[in-house]
C-alpha cells in the first residue's frame, strides 16, 4: 500500500487537516462499509439466531488476536473492552487495595487512569512524570505504579520497561497514546490498556486489556463472557485467561468496524507516525513553544500565546483540527502515519496569522 | 400509527417470524438510517471538534430523559448503561457488601444478575422466584432483594412493590424482561435496570439503569462522565444524580440508534403484546406444556416433548426464531406489540410437524 492509497481511505482528509487522533482517529472507507453492511445484516436477519451469536464469537476471537499481536502478546492475556479508562477500572477495583496501600501516578495523567485509581480507595501519591520520580516515590507501602507510556499533555514517551525492572513492583499503563500510534511490546508489564477508537481508527466503545497474570486480579462486575460455567447462586468458573475480564458484548457493527480498522494500517505505520511528530514540531518550534521532547510519541504539545481554547477554534475556522488541554495551557497536535506534508503547513499557516 | 405501518418499520419479519425480543430486538429502518447518517457524518467531517462533543452530550441527555419517561421517573435519576449486567454490577459492587451481609435472589434469574451478586462477596440466599418465598428468606442480615421483575425463563411476573413495602428493604430489578415490552413504574423500588437492545429494538450496547437514591452507591468504576470536576490525584466531586454511573460513552451511531428505536413504538405498544402473548399461550397450549402464567408479560415458554435446542433448530429451518433456555428444558416465545397472527400460526404448524 502506498502512502496515497493508504491516507485516501479516510474521507474526513479532503475535508480537514483532522490532528485530533490523540481523541479520536479517522473513520475509514472500509470501516464504514463493514459496519453498514452488518446493520443492514443485522435489519433483514435479526440478532438472535445461533449462527449470528457464533459469529459474534468468532469476531471477538479474531479481534482479540489482532490486539494481542499489536501489543506483542498472545491472545489469552488479552480482555475486550469498552475503553482505557474501562481497563484501568477493571485492574484498580480487581486489586482490592486500601488505605493502607499506596499506588504511584504522575501529575499528567489522564482522568480515565486516576479516576479508577482514586476510586480504589488505596493513596494515591502523586510524582512528576519522569522515570526516576517515580522510582523515588516507592515505599515499602507501593502497591502498584499507574501511569501513561506517553503522557496525553505532552507527549513524552515514559521507559516503563525500566521502571518495571527497577522496581519489580506490578505496572499499569494507560496506552491510550501510545498502543496502535508507536510499537508497543508489553514485556515484562502488568497490565497495558488499549483504545481502539484513536490510533486505531476504530468506532467506540472499542478497546483492549493486557493482563500478564489474570489470576492475580478479581473479578469484581463479571458479564456472561466471564464464565465457563456457572451455579445457580452465581459461583461461577472464570474463563481462563484474560477473557475472564471482557467487558460484555460490544455491539457486532461496532465489531465488525474494529476489525476493518485494524487492517487499514500500513506496514510502515509506526516509523512514519514519529518522523511527522518531529517534523510537526520543527516547524511549529520557529512560531511557538513546544513541549514535547522530539522523537517520542505521535503527540505534539505548545505553549501558545494567547487562549489555547481561542486559538483551537480559530484553526477550526481555518479547516485545521487539533485540541486544548483543559487546565494545561497547551495546544496538541496529533500526527498519524496519515499526516501530509500539507496538513502540517496547513497548522503553520493557521498558526502565524 | 396503524399496526401495519408500526410493523412494517422491521424489515427482519418479512423474511422470519421473528420472536426472540428476549434476547435481541428486532431493528428498524430509521434505526438503520440513522446509524448510516451517523457513521458517514463522522467519516467526513471526524469525531474531534467541539460541536460534536456538544452533539454527543445532547444527545446523552435526550436518551436520559426518554428512558426516564419509560420507567415513570426524572432523568435525574437515571444513568446510561451498557447493558442490565452493567447495571447490576455498578449497584452490587457499589453496595460494599461483605461475607456477613446476605443478598436474596430466586432460582430463575440470568447470569447478568446473579454474577454480579455473587461477586460482591455477600451470601447469596436462593428462595422459589415467588413473592411469599422472598419475603420468607429475610433475616436481619438482608441487605438486598435482587430480582426480575419479568422472569427470563418462565415469564412470571413478580409484584416486586409488594416485596418492597412489606421487606422495607432495598430491591434491585433486572428489568431485562420488563422495561418496553411492560408498562413500568419504578415506584418505591430502588434500581432497576434496562436492557435496550432487547423489547426496545435498540443496537447493542444500550441500557439504562435507575438509582432512587444516588448517594448511597460507592462509584466503584468511575469515567470522565462521572466527575463534575477532578483533581490531579483522581478526587472528583461526583456529578448530580445518578449520571456519576454513566458507564463511559456510547458510541455516537449507536446512541442515535438508540434515539431512533424508542420512536418505533406505538402508543398501544403494552396492551397488543400482553394480548398477543395470551393467545400465543391459549394457541400453543394445545400442543405442548405451557409454563408461563398467561397474563403476566410477553414471553411464552414451553416444555418440549423432545430436546430443547433440536426443535429450535427445527423452527429455525420453518423461519420461526425462537429460543431454549439452557439447563432448563424449556423453549421460549418472546411476543411483542408486532408480532402477527400469522406469526404466531406459523409456531404452531411448525410445532405440529
Amino acid at each position: 500500500m502506498t502512502y496515497e492509497e493508504a491516507r485516501a481511505q479516510f474521507p474526513v482528509f479532503e475535508r480537514w487537516a483532522y490532528m485530533n487522533a490523540g481523541t479520536m482517529g479517522p473513520l475509514s472507507r472500509a470501516t464504514l462499509t463493514a459496519m453498514d453492511e452488518q446493520i443492514r445484516h443485522d435489519q433483514e436477519l435479526g440478532r438472535g439466531g445461533s449462527d449470528w451469536f457464533t459469529s459474534v464469537i468468532a469476531l471477538r476471537e479474531q479481534v482479540r488476536t489482532q490486539l494481542a499481536a499489536l501489543l506483542g502478546t498472545a491472545p489469552e492475556r488479552v480482555a475486550l473492552t469498552f475503553s482505557t479508562t474501562d481497563g484501568c477500572n477493571i485492574v484498580l477495583s480487581g486489586l482490592d487495595l486500601t488505605a493502607d496501600d499506596e499506588v504511584i501516578t504522575t501529575d499528567q495523567e489522564h482522568f480515565g487512569l486516576t479516576g479508577p485509581v482514586y476510586a480504589s480507595g488505596a493513596r494515591v501519591v502523586i510524582t512528576a512524570a519522569d522515570e526516576d520520580a517515580i522510582l523515588g516515590a516507592i515505599t515499602p507501602r507501593t502497591k502498584l505504579i499507574a501511569t501513561c507510556e506517553v503522557l496525553w499533555t505532552t507527549g513524552r514517551r515514559l521507559d516503563l520497561h525500566r521502571v518495571k525492572a527497577e522496581s519489580g513492583l506490578p505496572v499499569l499503563v494507560d496506552g491510550a497514546q501510545s498502543a496502535g500510534a508507536i510499537a508497543v511490546e508489553v514485556g515484562e508489564l502488568d497490565f497495558y490498556t488499549v483504545s481502539a477508537q484513536k490510533w486505531l481508527c476504530a468506532p467506540e466503545p472499542t478497546g483492549a486489556l493486557y493482563v500478564r497474570d489474570p489470576e492475580s486480579v478479581r473479578i469484581v462486575a463479571p458479564s456472561y463472557s466471564s464464565q465457563s460455567s456457572y451455579e445457580l447462586s452465581g459461583a461461577f468458573v472464570p474463563k481462563e485467561g484474560a477473557a475472564r475480564f471482557d467487558s460484555g458484548r460490544t455491539g457486532m457493527p461496532t465489531l465488525v468496524g474494529l476489525v476493518a480498522a485494524l487492517d487499514t494500517h500500513p506496514a510502515w505505520r509506526y516509523e512514519r507516525a514519529v518522523e511527522m511528530a518531529a517534523s510537526c514540531a520543527e516547524l511549529l518550534g520557529e512560531h511557538v513553544e513546544i513541549v514535547t521532547v522530539p522523537g517520542h510519541s505521535t503527540l505534539v504539545s505548545f505553549r501558545p500565546p494567547g487562549d489555547p481554547a481561542e486559538l483551537v477554534q480559530e484553526l477550526a475556522a481555518r479547516s485545521v483540527i487539533v485540541r486544548e488541554l483543559p487546565g494545561r495551557n497547551l495546544v496538541r497536535v496529533s500526527c498519524g502515519w496519515w499526516t501530509s506534508s500539507d496538513d502540517l503547513e496547513r497548522v503553520v499557516d493557521a498558526l502565524r496569522r
